[in-house]
């Protein structure tokens, strides 16, 4: 019954995405408890237009 | 006040979400009072590539 | 797999919070179809001293 | 290390928006302290479809 | 009908609080339009003891 | 710049708290990239009388 919701920076492959959620199940599983089937993950891709930190989108930041 | 959300598989017609948002606001007044006009719905569709359980996403897994 | 997340004012009984969920998960159910055992529902209390609107904490509004 | 997101309707201009998190990063530091840099916000576009009150979306609402 | 929430460490006034709510507000409207009294905020307290950075709570780390 | 968030039932002990984040936090660098500094994580615990399947408070379901 974990919910485990990422927000993260688009971009990442499917491939990517999809090792993602099956090492942070097993992470969870090895560390906390319960069964691998009671793991919920939702992935939610975040634009650079849409996250900001110090009052500054990451897109707008230089490079670097 | 209240603020409820939704998350859901993508793939409801607006016709269904109508009916959903209505049902739902209803069902908030009728057990835990207030007014309808103070309740609050955001629905999210979440594609099955980004949804898992188990390890593994929604999409990927056999149908059945 | 949907997931219903509700944020409301502390206050309401353990009593209309059962009711509250059945008739959430029935409502789900009956306008967006799935089963009621894939309705999975999060309660939030929200305290007065936490929920602003203009600005003002409801907390700290005259009451009416 | 605060985190703010802000959930709105779509429509507000690239400009806008960085107006928005330039302003709400000031306002926490002014308020509740901190630095800058430790200021990280999530905008969120809400479509009017997506976003009811009163058991009606608001892109379902007549004008006015 | 933006929704504005803040996680932030516990530890703040009330009066900071009050502070922030208010500026957030004024810091919205001013720059994404709307009136103050369609601006929603929820503050959320979180202890060092449930939020991590580089997989260690904030409440474990050495001062400074 | 990845957040992670995890709610779970609560009665973790700290230790499984620290064991679990550190894990998360690995999982996610391993898999998706960054460095672990820039991965950020909030626990949730929930309430066995805050979180409903089918309608019932896991509260108020028979034990097995």
């Amino acid at each position: 019954m974990p919910m485990i919701r990422v927000e993260m920076f688009a971009g990442r492959t499917v491939e990517q995405k999809r090792a993602l959620v099956k090492a942070l199940t097993e992470a969870f599983v090895a560390t906390a408890g319960g069964t691998p089937a009671s793991v919920q993950i939702i992935l939610t891709d975040i634009e650079k237009s849409a996250w900001a930190t110090a009052g500054v989108f990451a897109a707008d930041k230089p490079p670097g």
